[in-house]
């Protein structure tokens, strides 16, 4: 126990050290380790000592970043959404048509790759927990608002590229396919579909719905 | 606190005898109160305790019937299930269009009526709660098959009446159709989207995917 209070101590210093050169890094860290965290137990088992040890922080240092264990997992949330595949579409300098962008962006949500499942499911938590969780509402709210003006952003490329149909109603075609991407990821991550089955599914939806 | 208890014990005596009578009106009790339970804390703040005072039984009856925790869990998702408005699909003497019992079955999920919006608040939590619980799984798997296969009949039916175009893929376009279903309910029921925003946005969809 002595050791590894001190192997914590040691972390937790290194850390801090690393810290005043690069000031976002202890943060980072602290973030990285709550989504870890939320992905394995949900939010409802996140404890703020274990997050402080996986990320070789103090909880005293944790709790100068992030208030309380509320503040805590809303900017993991916040976090898990900025890492999200998606918000590649917000990128200014992207050389695919507005379709492809779409296309590829919103596929990429579904994907096995231990990062990407693991943003999943603490945005699929934080959805699921908001239902019970009205502190949670405001937050969800506004990412998800994000998220889903990225989306309308490439669809209004693509129908100036000429790659989308230019008949559509952009926001509600941008809000369908997040429900569209939210709805299989929760299937996914549930085990109710197999994740290519998914994959399948939502390529095929996206091409009908902006395929000129 | 005596009081209490012996106003719980004759609501126990009441039940238990009407339960002689009608076998199933205890085992419904119970189902009622666990899903409205769930509606209000979800699965993870469920108390058995609570439930059987709830259903006005006592928790030896409560775990006559269900065994243990995770058995009351799984049946009153079952009950939540069978008692959502898609269920009408089954019927055999629906005299609607495949088109109209596809579209007036799968709005009515989006309903404010505190019935409908609890079993869907269950729904929701057991998906979601199936992501860290795999011994949910298969239950979710298996009524999510049959719902899914519910919608295809009736898809079916539709085609056969002229309802629905007869190019599209049965299968496929009925797991779309519950996967959006479940994506706008949770986006309503986190309050992302306003359930009349929500209920346009579906029924927009469901005119793009079944028209003919």
């Amino acid at each position: 126990m002595a050791e590894v209070e001190s192997a914590r101590g040691a972390r937790s210093g290194e850390v801090a050290q690393a810290e005043h050169r690069r000031p976002q890094s202890a943060r980072e860290a602290i973030l990285e380790a709550a989504a870890r965290n939320i992905a394995r137990q949900g939010i409802q088992g996140l404890r703020v000592e274990q997050v402080a040890e996986d990320a070789g922080v103090s909880t005293a240092l944790l709790y100068y970043h992030f208030e309380s264990r509320a503040g805590l997992v809303a900017a993991a949330f916040e976090y898990a959404s900025e890492q999200a595949p998606s918000t590649a579409l917000r990128l200014e300098d992207d050389t695919r048509s507005g379709y492809e962008a779409v296309r590829q962006s919103l596929l990429a949500e579904l994907d096995e790759d231990p990062a990407v499942r693991d943003y999943s499911i603490v945005w699929g938590d934080v959805s699921a927990s908001a239902v019970f969780e009205a502190e949670l509402r405001p937050l969800l709210r506004s990412i998800t608002g994000s998220w889903r003006d990225a989306v309308a952003g490439a669809i209004e490329r693509g129908i100036r590229d000429g790659s989308i149909r230019a008949d559509l109603d952009v926001d509600a075609t941008a809000e369908l396919l997040i429900v569209l991407v939210d709805g299989f990821c929760m299937r996914w991550l549930s085990g109710s579909l197999e994740l290519e089955r998914a994959r399948a599914l939502l390529e095929k939806a996206i091409a009908a719905l902006l395929e000129p």
